[in-house]
């Protein structure tokens, strides 16, 4: 065959593969949003190190076939907040500080979960967190204010969303209005509205396939840490499982998927309870894997942060060129627990010292007192120094700061450091998998994120790769 | 016209486009890698905010539309030094740290340099350290040491490429061997070897096109910081530039261009300097997109770092969500450079104290003594704590000190801080443009660098997109 001939035969083959896909051709059916809040690169890749030290394998999240480093600053600041980051995510416009699905002005926004909606998908929102917390109410809320906490609950209902689940909802009881009228519970205004309201983890594990409208609270504050929670706890990845089945129709879902709490304890700086959180909030990508698995055709998967917290660094200076992060696997408790920890501790012993607390110490964080202190670069040995800094720095039953300290530590010598309590501007990187994904490459903004999904929720995709990996 | 009617007129032309673009498939013909020692995410979006709040532009090398983020682990740690990751970006594969070109048993590896070398291309290697550095030798040399400064030298004489630009050769003058007999310059060796040994900036500034073998050597250490380099002194971007125009030829060049001080101010924390060297790095990058402009279906441009330095976090305990990078540009000199004016200030003036001293700490660094410490956060205005701490603990002509201090607050009112005077493990952003640029996606290794340049030089690349941005 000529070179020509050749080329037109394989021409024509393309014609009719092409006339078929084309007829195939249609906007993404299922569609999941995952979002870390205070989860950025640094955090991505402690856990992946964590992994692959300690199990030889890596994040899910981590090995999805698409990328793009993705700007997070706030429309009045370098350093956005969740309210900011969450709009842009949902909406597509940047806005201040504190604005939620509204823009500098104040004019409302509409989100993806919105224009989701209106297209006859069904809708979820999961978040380990509060469900009318800055990131998930920007995906319905249009409110000045973040902690418009009521409102944002008046707008959960409003939206008709089919499935909201995880934490609770913040002040839902209300309280009077300007006209001394007493507000109306938000959880009664939900079932007014056709929602079923579930508030134990019993009625929300004995939820039907078909019942329509789902209010599922697991705890009426935040999800445990997944660090302190129980084994028969629903986590993040139960829910996500759950909406999955509950929304799951012939027009297709727009699921919004929260691992909230991995921000709180950034702010803290405490890099073994957010490795545990990320670790819990990969899980939950699995559950979107499964499905794809599926229905790897119908499915776009994305991963995102909405900012860093903390300032974390792969590195630290008393370590150098080391690095020990396989050892953050030895704390066994959140700095929230081990506070408490101690707290009660002292309680019951009101003759405790430091020196009796020792044993809880090392049991809980994995820090070792050794009696000169010494122990080679790598291990969780206290130095002499180090222990004198606690005892007589703390041990007057300074219980707060103590457990501080010793989270300080343990990051210390698994060689990681850490610059603030509050967000940086380090931008994320966000992760897509399915027909779709390929329109995230390059460098992007995280206004960019709901503006390519919500083409792929309402324009023709074409699959221009059958993701597998 | 019927669906199928049009999908066949499409299809045809397709053909006749297909085969005409078909012969001109061939290799890249120009390649340019350009590496940021030290250079990760942070840096570049430090220099990116910098820009955009002073002269409402940004950095040419983020702008470009292929990115991919990029391990940098070594063989034997989860931190590289430049050596290790050189070696992998170069050779595309693992080596241990400290090792130049040759893997974990001490084998030699290929180079990126050297394959398209093999092709037919010229090749240009350029630094503003010293060209026997571990960055530039992992593309010529085969050493188990970078220490090994003299024998990298040998290695540099024995490569046969064609231009080596920027600093000196450290060791160039060689010891007595084992038996006693003095090693001969490698300044020597090279002239014996062809080259044209070019040791002042008049002599490289007089080279004419078409001289074949260069060496060009604008400093016997490595070039000034451009903080503190003079106007008329040669830059990054002048040798990129004379290499760009000796080496092209109709079988193209492949071209290795370091900023190789950006990373020794990230080890010193001095975030105005490290500011500084980036804009002169994206600098000699526009040289090389002058060039493409040129020849846009012809000329790859990949960017790269080797690894993150100092762990530089875009936020502080002390700013908060508050971010002042802006004023960095108050800083008139490199950390270096304030140590010795503050020491030649003191020599010259020996009742030197530290209030002789305020005027000079304010017009290098730009912090200003207000007497009463009060300033807006946002202004590089000390406070009276401040003033206190310089004045008590570094007062007393410990220079050295009281520099360090001074680069720490200026650090921290612009918002920023570090926590390591060592290399993190951080990823960097790998960026590419042109032809071949689309294979730079998702998350890669710094090993696949030198695998998809590798391929872009030997295999005919199908330009996919024109890349104008």
């Amino acid at each position: 065959m000529s070179a020509l001939k050749k080329a037109l035969f394989v021409s024509v083959l393309f014609v009719f593969v092409s006339a078929a896909s084309a007829a195939e051709l249609k906007p993404v059916k299922y569609v999941f949003l995952f979002i870390g809040d205070g989860m950025s690169i640094p955090q991505r890749m402690m856990a992946e190190e964590y992994l692959k030290k300690t199990q030889n394998t890596g994040l899910r999240i981590n090995a999805m076939p698409q990328q793009a480093i993705t700007t997070t600053y706030a429309a009045n600041s370098f350093i956005t907040d969740s309210a900011a980051s969450g709009t842009a995510i949902a909406c597509g416009a940047k806005t201040n500080n504190g604005a939620v699905g509204v823009n500098e002005k104040g004019e409302r926004l509409e989100s993806i979960a919105e224009v989701a909606h209106k297209s006859g998908k069904k809708v979820g929102i999961i978040s380990t967190v509060t469900l009318n917390h800055a990131t998930p109410a920007s995906f319905y809320a249009h409110r000045a204010n973040r902690g418009q906490s009521y409102d944002i609950g008046l707008d959960l209902v409003a939206s008709g969303f089919e499935y909201f689940g995880g934490g609770g909802i913040n002040g839902h009881k209300g309280s009077k209005n300007k006209e001394g009228v007493e507000q109306e519970d938000i959880f009664d205004l939900a079932k007014k509205a056709g929602y079923t309201v579930c508030r134990t983890q019993e009625k929300i594990k004995a939820l039907k396939r078909g019942t329509d409208k789902v209010v599922a609270i697991g705890s009426e504050t935040d999800l445990p840490y997944a660090i302190d929670a129980s084994e028969d706890g629903l986590k993040l990845a139960d829910f996500t499982k759950q909406a999955i089945e509950l929304l799951d129709n012939p027009k297709g879902f727009f699921m919004m998927v929260e691992g909230g709490k991995i921000d709180w304890m950034c702010h803290a700086n405490d890099a073994a309870t957010t490795l545990s959180e990320i670790i819990d909030f990969d899980n939950a990508v699995k559950k979107a894997f499964d499905f794809a698995e599926k229905h790897p055709s119908e499915t776009l998967i994305v991963v995102t942060g909405d900012h860093e917290t903390g300032g974390l660094t792969l590195g630290f200076a008393g370590t150098g060129y080391a690095s020990f992060i396989e050892l953050l696997g030895s704390q066994k408790a959140s700095l929230d627990v081990l506070k408490k920890t101690f707290a009660d501790y002292a309680k019951k012993n009101p003759e405790a010292s430091f020196d009796t607390m020792k044993a809880l110490i090392t049991e809980k964080s994995g820090l070792i007192f050794a009696a000169d202190g010494k122990g080679k670069n790598g291990t969780m040995i206290l130095t002499a120094a180090e222990q004198e800094e606690l005892a007589t720095k703390y041990g007057d039953k300074k219980y707060d700061e103590l457990s501080n300290a010793v989270i300080r530590f343990v990051n210390h010598k698994s060689g990681l450091a850490w610059t603030s309590n509050a967000h940086t501007a380090l931008p994320v990187n966000t992760t897509a998998w399915g027909p779709g994904a390929d329109a995230f490459f390059g460098m992007i903004d995280n206004t960019d994120i709901a503006k390519k999904l919500k083409q792929t929720v309402i324009q023709p995709q074409r699959q221009r790769r059958v993701f597998r990996r």
